[in-house]
């Protein structure tokens, strides 16, 4: 059996009763740790848990994970994962394959940012599609984000944008010579994504997305130092957030009942 | 201190370590069972976590809470949300009267239909604005989620349907009587959602919403019993889904890699 375990946003008391159950009984446990990260390192998880954690990196788990599931078809194994088993393609593809081996199944579900974005007061039911942006090169500027930004303002949805973040990145010296040497983790600010969505937004005067626009930063959703501001992107560009990790929403229009809850997220909010 | 804590999906195990820590030490507890509901008696719910349990029927939670929300300046006391805390309004709204009165609150997220939803196998990347589905009434059609779902297949993207439930609706003659007397749940099925998109897709021949749109629809997502049929509306209109509670997903423009995920969720699925 393969498990497939939530953590939720934060550390390793956002687990549920349920996930822990499963974790403490598995034989093997791997933790993905490249599409998003918790706040507390590993060995908080292997106390709490009373299991060794064996932290899967980007390529073990895209290219060298059938093994672990070749064993998952006898053994009980879990694969923990930051937020929700579905927030990131991978996962899913994880399952696919699992499913192809005749492996059985089963998720534990939990929070992600998809649902937690809640917070900074605006409805859920009232987002549009979720964005990535990734971090533009001096080369590479890829303006497709913004044109889901542009579908979702003229349907007058928010629009939540996960921005980039960067925690195995090798040098492109190193992979020349077929020896990664890593970077360390770069995970993008809001400053930087606000600064990324003005850049375009420059080159497309009729967009209706610029330095005016209203929007919320948020920062460590579901941490105590939880951060949502709210502001206009000229405004956002210039605070300082703090540690990650961050995401920003680009609002829509603004219904009456979000209009009272948002406002209490002006400062720093809830939690 | 005034917590908002998310129970989950399915039953007392899918709360968080951090939640159960929380409620363990709560001087008084409710549980918010009108916007959607476990699929356990609150019994299991006190047993395990130690604490009486207060069911809060929707007139307390929106009209008579202000006493509680009084003694949480000085009392610990929580509110239990099925699913996420902010996956209704009312909670929204909770908090910020809580707020209001100065009451200090925190948030413990979890897992809801808006992100476990992840489960039918398609990205919730390419989800459009979520559509809330009324029971119709012989009188009161309204076609607006109608309008959303068109807008979301406009942009190719998928529309998740929350279908209507009425955990407490008081008869007619009661109401005019003044003396509620309440009807049993009613839980919207997959087959009754999507009677009525065909009903006004009828009267909408250029919609492009039809018998042969392609759609998912899920019953009990997150439980042991979890199912995720993929089929034409034509199709789904003929499945028994069983037990609430149901969801519906609108397929829009299907990307390849949720090509090869979603074509295992033809049949009972993951879980």
């Amino acid at each position: 059996m393969l498990y497939l375990v939530g953590l939720g946003l934060n550390d390793e008391h956002d687990i549920s009763l349920r996930g822990l159950e499963i974790v403490r009984r598995c034989e093997e446990v791997y933790l993905e740790a490249y599409t998003s990260v918790l706040t507390v390192p590993v060995a908080r998880l292997e106390a709490l848990y009373g299991r060794p954690v064996t932290v899967a990196e980007r390529d073990f788990v895209e290219s060298a994970i059938e093994p672990v599931l070749e064993r998952a078809r006898t053994a009980e194994i879990a694969l923990l994962v930051v937020g929700d088993p579905f927030g990131a393609t991978t996962h899913c593809d994880v399952l696919a394959r699992a499913k192809a081996l005749g492996v059985q199944t089963r998720v534990v579900h939990n929070a992600s940012i998809m649902n937690a974005i809640g917070c900074c007061g605006v409805q859920l039911y009232r987002f549009g599609e979720a964005v990535s942006v990734p971090f533009f090169t001096d080369s590479w500027k890829p303006a497709s984000f913004f044109d889901k930004l542009e579908a979702n303002a003229s349907l007058g949805l928010h629009s939540l944008l996960l921005v980039d973040i960067k925690t195995r990145e090798p040098t492109l010296p190193s992979l020349a010579r077929g020896r990664p040497v890593y970077l360390p983790p770069r995970f993008m600010t809001v400053r930087q994504a606000v600064g990324q969505v003005l850049e375009i937004a420059a080159t497309r005067p009729g967009s209706g997305v610029g330095a005016t626009s209203r929007a919320i930063g948020v920062a460590r959703v579901g941490t105590e130092s939880q951060v949502c501001v709210h502001g206009t992107l000229g405004e956002l560009r210039s605070v300082d957030f703090g540690p990650p990790l961050h995401s920003l929403v680009l609002l829509g229009a603004i219904t009456e009942a979000e209009g009272s809850g948002s406002s209490e997220s002006d400062e720093e909010d809830q939690h």
